[in-house]
């Protein structure tokens, strides 16, 4: 019996090498030499040839190789009664709250400006170098409570937005009810949430026309969530005053589109948190050898809400 | 009797307003129109005239307006046995702090580069993106303290030096005996000293030399503290990789000045925290009314120290 690394667009070496070298028994097979399918029981995977994943009919396990799973949800083909785990790893919230914390840092002291004064050449002491800031956090879960935490040490106001308000000491929290007071009592959003289908486009120009004129905009979760165009109009008529984005409609953000030459963003290649294979390999290994034992799975996500 | 507020850079309307709100029986003086020198019993002051605080026969107290004093003990004409005292503002902290951990993270995030790809439309997600730091602060005092308990909060390793070793949890530290070891240990190195006359020049190549090759410097404290042209030799010789400057040697930094160009080097115009007169002028009446009432004054420095 084998596990399947099915990740087409990645170097998976590194995932095959640190697999062996933590059981030199197993039998490790990468797209797309895959051998005979009867033989996988566990597919670890990341962007997925669409379909595929029905093709084995042993298969007892689908593991993401990072946090999200929206690569493997969004394919309608994936058996019902197969469980799907995703990687928790301490390093990803310590790269993703960083990201954040530095976006939000970036507009509070205003940065944009004072890099656009040393090109200028120009000392301008006279002008209040922060911004007062109040972040809205969408998407409470994990990353997001641990950005809201570090944001709340260092002095800001933080509220978190979530499906269900969760408590968390220190910040104000809201469920998607309270969607519009959420927006109403910030001026910089930090999009956080998972892809599922109702969230798809809905950084658009009707949520943007509910913030507070000259929000700042973080998007660090997936470029499915955002209206590049809405954005534009958003940030021409100034309900956005800029937007700190690592993630695009279309990835890699083609060469010659409008947001690689707008002053008001700021642009990196989706890598806020990449998944680390050390800390993600055990976990990976862990739950293989538990569904053999049919014993709990960790970090297994629910089919129904999509996380 | 009066209280003279010596600050000719500065805009002083709003200190004397907040003064006179604060308590409307106050005799307040504004240089240069000070009147009777022998009413003056208490002198606010920012960057005085050099030798004018020798002229007050009836002066009690000696407030500056902000957390810094060298502006004061550097004049050698302050009589002795007159207090001096400092600001100590929460305010001050936040943004210090904060000013701190952008600048740290600007470096670790490799911000540079992703506004370089930016600028050249370059998508690079192979690259790693963030460097592996070891925060090291020079000058540990109540500040540095702060920002160190916030990098800490991050996930970062802290390193601490000052003049005495001091305990703090969570962070290695070290007197200045051991200031070979601390900067063996880091490769950020962040300068809050204050600028007393040992520390004048202190940012200079003897010391660049000592530090890891590639170590990033912030200077948040005094342009005395940093030599220009060795910053400069460091840079081309790889022993900074970069620079994130609020101080110069001369301010405002002038026009033409190699740093402004160097695409290595961030500025700001000496403005990561301001004092924020709402916060100071409390404490500078309640030394006052202390003064007059022979009480113990808050936030008084050691003249010694000289901090």
């Amino acid at each position: 019996m084998a596990i399947a690394i099915l990740a087409p667009t990645r170097d998976t070496s590194v995932w095959r090498d640190g697999m062996l070298k933590l059981d030199p028994s197993l039998e490790i097979r990468t797209f797309p030499d895959l051998g005979d399918y009867h033989d996988i029981e566990c597919a670890v995977v990341w962007n997925h040839p669409r379909g595929m994943l029905r093709e084995f009919p042993s298969l007892k396990v689908i593991c993401s190789m990072g946090a999200g799973v929206d690569h493997i949800i969004s394919d309608p083909d994936i058996p019902r009664h197969i469980p799907i785990t995703k990687i928790v790893d301490e390093r990803l919230s310590f790269s993703m709250s960083n990201y954040i914390v530095m976006a939000v840092l970036h507009h509070h002291r205003r940065w944009d400006k004072y890099m656009r004064d040393k090109t200028n050449q120009t000392w301008d002491q006279a002008a209040n170098p922060e911004i007062d800031i109040k972040v809205g956090i969408m998407g409470f879960g994990a990353l997001g409570q641990d950005a809201g935490k570090k944001l709340t040490a260092l002095g800001f106001e933080v509220h978190g937005l979530s499906r269900t308000q969760v408590g968390f000491e220190g910040i104000t929290t809201y469920g998607e009810d309270d969607t519009d007071l959420f927006l109403s009592r910030i001026n910089v959003l930090v999009c956080l949430l998972p892809l599922v289908s109702e969230n798809v486009g809905i950084l658009n120009y009707t949520l943007f026309q509910k913030m507070n004129k000259g929000t700042y905009l973080i998007n660090v979760a997936r470029g499915g969530h955002q209206v590049g165009n809405d954005i534009k109009r958003a940030l021409d008529e100034g309900l956005l005053s800029g937007a700190f984005l690592d993630v695009f409609e279309e990835e890699p953000l083609p060469k010659g589109h409008w947001m690689w030459q707008h002053s008001d963003i700021q642009i990196s290649p989706h890598n806020a948190s990449l998944t680390n294979p050390t800390a993600a390999i055990p976990q990976i290994i862990d739950n293989y050898r538990r569904v053999l034992q049919g014993a709990k799975l960790i970090n297994q996500i629910d089919r129904e809400k999509g996380y």
